[in-house]
């Protein structure tokens, strides 16, 4: 089997690094087109990003020898999907170009989540969604990332909302500064403090959940109808979001349903045996301390959603923690297990 | 006037050094007794905190030459209170060998606050608590503190369930490591990390705050009726509790209602001119970003409760965040507010 | 008597705000001049900094309603002095144009550090190069501070120069992140661990420090001729630069002999009490784990040098641990002790 | 072939989860002893480490049904090597007790460290000193570790000695928190700060090298005869040492010849090709701010010596900067390394 020839959009950033690095040796993808800005353009991977890789190993020899190119669907040469880290000011026009060339586009910008027919996909939680691609009218599609706080916070609830109802969702965040991509966040501003704010954080945390555990509806996505509330917080953590939820049901269930549930727990990405599947798709953590960023940020390469500390709640019906890791399963790696449900799906023959 | 003679109990201790550098200069109080355990007992405490003294100034010379004894309530020569930093372990049994001994006490451990007719004394809160303090049976009286983490809570909660009544209250914490005393939370627990739980937290933060706002009885206590959830969290900050909280109310406010009943509060602290009281009880900051530990701490001498982003809720009413700072507005400072307030009411003559 | 009326050039960085926090209130200075680029001239210093005030106390009032112009002599209206917090890229030109307008003009940048007739003034260490200022061809004169880094190293190693003569000074720095400004070091780059580079810092930190100890022959100064060897690196800590020395003196002194010349030094500040002078230029602590950030880095207001750890050394002759503030000490602090003793000096009749 | 029977001494503590995390599935290897103290004697590994694993991986599967004894060699059942991880209060007793029972040890602790005929092994380094083993008198062998700050020091002037040799050597560390074990450094006294000193550690730093570059003379090493100053210094780093160095040579090389020679290097390990000896023991970075924690401490699965910033030093002849793992290489990695070279040494025939 020849492998998909893939493409990374806005190659020196943050999410693109991730990219970079989570596709070496990818089963079904190749990466041959590297886009970056001006300032990178005609550069090869190597010599541009030689002082500017952030990631604890070196960059992939693959990428090394790739000449940066200008976001340029034109230039492309067989490429059928790209992953796009791109910024969001410029992400909204530059992905519907390369849909517009036939290209599958998977966007970790917040540019088309909110439009009907565009799946917020989360392969585990909505892979039903997919079902939505065919209203859109250019030939590639457009699909994209949740935001990465509300990532894990959805599929611990994807279980639950089917086996019991939700009615309503309390969040607050601990975000890791990995999420501001780079230079980012300030030193000054978060050593040894918190900020409790981050900009459009919270309405995106109240928006974007209903419709990613939302209903297709002649052919648009409709969302779901329980109600959100989030605070948001910045820490100074690297990787790992972690969110303390308390939520309330419309049939309260017992403690071990809940934990049944998310033990038995398993979507289309582990049935489907995707490579960037997690073997467990939650993992609850018994210990009373946990999930924390520094010993629960790895579980499943990243990929697996932990959850713990699951108690009453003396308002709503239970609260627990969720972590979920912000750069891989919020971001690359979750585009990445999309592209390759879109793989055996037969998006590419 | 002569000033009333003091000891603080666990001086050596996190909220023991606290005192004493609250405590120079104090106009109605000067401290003469200085208790710690054993291995500390017999020395001048400038000798023993030479490599133990952990706040960012010197060991105020009055306190060098005081030679610590034993928590003994004997040897006490004159002293009419004690402020304590006890830890609870020994806490408990002290205090009361103290206040049968005719001592005042005002502790900060969670040892004796929930007893019916020891208040847990806020003192912009609930002043008028001390009505049931004739109802001790001892000599002299035991007084609390509340828990660090709800005391800037109840602050912001005090005026508006005053004037709009209360009904839920959901609260979400980044606690401070300082809070966890010396040697307290290991480098290696929290260093780029947080940590979803503090033990006994919760269930502190769920009760603490209803005694605190509630009403005087037949002699006791009658805590207040609303509802508390608290998820507590340990964040890598030195000083300082940030709280997010969402709030239902009986008859739901307007945002303007809200601001001008934090700006028109005032305590008794405020009404009395006691030295330790903020001249605002509380600060509501404009800033979308704000409050913050590294830039409000400071705000009143570390006395202040710093208020912002009130914001409607989703799910209940209002949400804001709340930072107070918790080896000072949660400790030591509150303690002394509260003795102060003893002195002016009369409690020394 | 009347206060002279003063100008802070680069009034919106991180050492402009710290010369508005310092001169609150100063004895001898009023300001009244307010210069920072395009994009805050026109407005009130109070609107320009509510988000960007960077300092953990409120802006000072007399600040809140100066309106900021561009940097520009013709403005200054009766202006005798500006503090210069300028960055490099501008610094250069624009002291020059102050000075030439008659302005004495106290910088923190490097662009005139080097010049044979601007002194390098450290007012503990070379009060006597104000006798190059003569040679100055403006009207008004350039003076500089040195790197922060090399503040109190130099300090610590006046008297011993004095007393012992110097051969050679072996530095190795763990600088704040503060002393790169604002936004200054990401904090992907720097949380949870260090870097061992700081961009020019060697360069300056191996020259300055001859210039600052030089000598002045034939109105120019000489730089003294001992040699210096530093590495630098960034550590995660918000204010305070620790140095490591090593060092070898033409006559290598006993311990005792070091310390009494370290308790013993007086500087021109300490004479002639001016108001932002320390009472003591240098503190040596006992204690084996001293001086720290954390617990020493308020000494003095900021404007002590910390000295610890003297021990002997197997190569060269001593070493010991130095700590200043590298914003106060090193920057904000040091310009106003300078401009104290131009007062002082007769400056400004 | 048989995989030999191996025990880990200290098993709960952080260098001895480090070994058993490291020993999963060694081809030479296998663990059946874990020793520990009396709290966690009798009990399953499982068990005991439950809330006590510090290491952000899951505890190996095959240890966690390991009954966890007392360290006592007359329990070990056929274990013919153990790793100590035992804190210096008792290893010297215990480990000098295995040894007579004719078990080889391989100790993380400094407590023989000085014995003339017990190596500080450093494989790649000095593997000629296993000669002096014949001359102690226990059946079993003790063989030691360097101090973990001068394991990457060491090994970047090894080669540099044997071909230019070595006069003096300054070196300054910067030392992670994990070095100081588990609880460790409380928090309260290096977030945001670096601490001037470790206890004990410049003492280790100024012997341990000479005596592991030193040369073995009728069965005794001798140490090398270079001179050494440390200055130690801890900072809020999780793993990794960074060492600035600056030395001087009997003949002073080239640039170049520098590199070469450490581009060049290859040890016993390199050349017996055994599992744990990375491709490159030195690994020299052309960036100018490299080697850093974050970025470089995984390099050759944390056994590679990561080297930068090489360049003139003004008083000595060379400085640079070396970066090391610590709990790897400089611990429990470089124990296993030094047991590899015994197996292939054929001391367990």
């Amino acid at each position: 089997m020849e492998k998909i020839k893939v493409g990374v959009l806005g190659a020196t950033g943050s999410v693109g690094q991730r990219f970079i690095q989570l596709l070496e040796n990818h089963p079904y993808f190749t990466v041959t087109h590297l886009a970056a800005s001006e300032k990178s353009a005609g550069q090869t991977y190597g010599e541009v990003m030689k002082s500017r890789w952030k990631i604890s190993s070196d960059i992939p020899a693959y990428a090394k020898d790739i000449i940066i190119t200008l976001p340029n669907p034109e230039v492309t040469k067989g490429v059928q999907l790209v992953f796009s880290g791109l910024d969001a000011s410029i992400a909204g026009e530059v992905e519907t170009a390369y849909a517009e060339a036939g290209v599958m586009v998977l966007s970790n910008s917040k540019n088309h989540r909110m439009v009907p027919n565009v799946p917020i996909l989360s392969a585990e939680v909505n892979a039903h969604h997919l079902d939505v691609l065919q209203a859109q009218k250019t030939k590639g599609k457009i699909i994209t990332n949740s935001n990465c706080t509300i990532m894990g916070v959805t599929i611990s609830l994807k279980p639950l909302m089917d086996a019991f109802g939700l009615k309503s969702v309390m969040l607050f965040s601990m975000q890791a500064i990995s999420g501001a991509g780079y230079p980012g966040v300030p030193t000054m501003d978060i050593l040894g403090n918190v900020v409790p704010y981050i900009g459009g954080e919270e309405d995106k945390a109240e928006v974007e959940p209903q419709k990613c555990l939302g209903t297709v509806e002649a052919g648009i996505i409709k969302p779901a109808g329980f109600k959100i509330s989030a605070h948001c917080n910045r820490v100074p953590v690297f990787d790992g979001h972690t969110v303390c939820v308390s939520v309330s049901f419309d049939k309260k269930p017992k403690k071990e349903e809940i934990l049944k549930v998310w033990a038995d727990f398993q979507g289309e990405p582990q049935k489907l045996g995707l490579p960037f599947a997690p073997n467990q798709a939650i993992l609850y953590r018994e210990e009373n301390d946990r999930p924390q960023p520094r010993l629960d940020l790895e579980t499943g390469r990243g990929m697996t959603t932990v959850v713990g500390r699951l108690r009453e709640d003396p308002i709503l019906d239970w609260k627990w923690v969720v972590l979920s890791h912000n750069t891989i399963r919020g971001a690359a790696g979750a585009a990445i297990l999309n592209a390759e449900l879109l793989y055996k799906k037969g998006f590419f023959n």
